[in-house]
């Protein structure tokens, strides 16, 4: 089978996905980094990492389109993307821990103030806080997919109480994660929470969702964890919200612009935490895997996983 | 019963020990601040933290001494303290639980790379380094007592291979740690680790463990987190390993000296986390429930739990 590989990336980052995609594959596959090399019509699944637009133009034979990366909200906006094909997200397992590994490291870090323990280091101040236990700290998980999933159940594992909502109905996670989904059961589970972690795909229906609305609807001094997408974010209500104690902290992953711009106020401000978009790097080792495993499902027939519904956005 | 209350605290922190004691104890016991207010033979119990050396002095009734803090060190070292007179540790699950939770997020903090990410923030630098998985991150836990315990099975959940060492055997911690134990297997348990935890109490044959031995026993660029006592430690031997890269952070919550003295290296090294002794405070609601059981016990004859041996030293 002929597969083309793409993506918006260095030659290093390409190479190291080749490689491991070549040695996943196996004899029997070619895969392509340059259109010309063969007859188009024979390329028959496109491995991508957000193609520059228009990348996919033209491939008549394209029956599987399977994404790098767990978000194909750029790629769903490329309008010369074909839309009979169907389009797979990565699913990937070590990606799940990964940013589930991030969720509760900032949960950990906001419950016992281990940021403002940062702060004293650099002031050269010793100032014990009282300490609450984590059955005192619900956590509001934004998400029912599998990262959200994911990471619901590892912060229920710490004794966090955890409520996770998603836009639809979902299957129950375990560990005493409650589930509660759509727009009347936001009010109220933000109502109960002391931390809201992100982790919904980006859809219009979600875009700007956290917003100077959602940030009312906490208690006062709550704290924001974006770990999705920077246009979830409406950065603007964020600073306010945080000028006026509303929220006490956010941990910021991902941003309207990356890398953030020099001068932004994030970079310096002492209630954020800006991380540069490392909360679950795709693992090349795994991911690679899982492509094979779709390339394999389609060459026998078999329901491919990890459709993406285009008309839901992920 | 008449129990007697001394600490080395302040009068806030002192009342509001008195106060959850005395609604734990409830009616027919009688909690004294101070000495003199009764017949001090009739008093049967100390409840002590860190008390001033001497404070136990002549309290010729005394059947119990029961100290509110895990570590017993420093009250054994006061030779005023009736040797005859049973004491016994704070064992405090919500106190192991917070243990657990600073250990997680050091070692998290270390695996993946986020307290580089808050230098780079200082700095207003995007920089994404190379993401490992928890599987790729041995950990080794010094100590199976109860709080290196509920720490390496916490880890172990989390996917990170963990071992735990102690100076005598232990029964199995489950959750895949392994348990080693003795001076022959220290070695091999450190080359094999990339982050240590030191959960061990102080005794004569643990204090200054933390040492240029030590450190030169683990693979180049580890880490070491110290959440149990100072004179653990061997400071200058970690500025000189810190110097060599032989160790690559350190995360610090005790200190040969506390509050951490101004001008101390530690304060603004860039490879050393400075906390303030706040990875584990003692909860007063559920430490209060603790000593409750103990006293009853006492009355009722029952046995005693969290003795100290004192010839080991806790």
């Amino acid at each position: 089978m002929n597969l083309f590989l793409c993506g918006s990336w260095d030659d290093d980052e390409r190479d190291a996905w080749a490689e491991a995609l070549r040695r996943a594959l196996g004899p029997g596959h070619r895969l392509l980094l340059q259109r010309g090399e063969v007859d188009e019509a024979s390329i028959e699944v496109a491995i991508v990492a957000n193609p520059p637009p228009g990348q996919l133009r033209g491939l008549t034979g394209l029956r599987l389109i399977q994404s790098l990366w767990a978000g194909v909200d750029r790629l769903l906006a490329d309008a010369t993307v074909p839309p009979e094909v169907p389009v797979a997200r990565m699913v990937d397992p070590a990606m799940n821990a990964a940013m589930a590994e991030t969720a509760l490291w900032a949960v950990l870090s906001l419950h016992r103030g281990f940021f403002d323990c940062a702060r004293q280091q650099r002031d050269g101040r010793w100032h014990q806080a009282p300490q609450r236990r984590a059955d005192e700290v619900p956590v509001l998980v934004l998400g029912t997919g599998q990262m959200g999933r994911t990471a619901a159940a590892r912060l229920a594992q710490q004794g966090y109480p955890v409520t996770a909502w998603g836009r639809t109905p979902s299957e129950p996670i375990g560990h005493g994660v409650r589930t509660v989904h759509g727009d009347a059961a936001l009010a109220p589970a933000l109502a109960a929470a002391r931390t809201v972690v992100n982790l919904l795909p980006l859809t219009d229906a979600t875009r700007g969702i956290l917003d100077a609305r959602l940030f009312s609807a906490l208690p006062a001094g709550a704290a924001i964890v974006n770990l999705a997408r920077g246009a979830h974010l409406v950065e603007a209500d964020l600073l306010a919200a945080l000028a006026s104690g509303q929220i006490a902290h956010a941990v910021l992953d991902v941003f309207a612009v990356e890398p953030l711009p020099a001068g932004h106020p994030f970079w310096a401000h002492p209630h954020v935490t800006v991380l540069p978009h490392v909360a679950a790097q795709t693992d090349v080792r795994s991911a690679a895997e899982v492509v094979v495993r779709n390339v394999r499902a389609l060459a026998s027939g078999a329901p491919l996983a990890h459709r993406v519904d285009r008309a839901r956005g992920y």
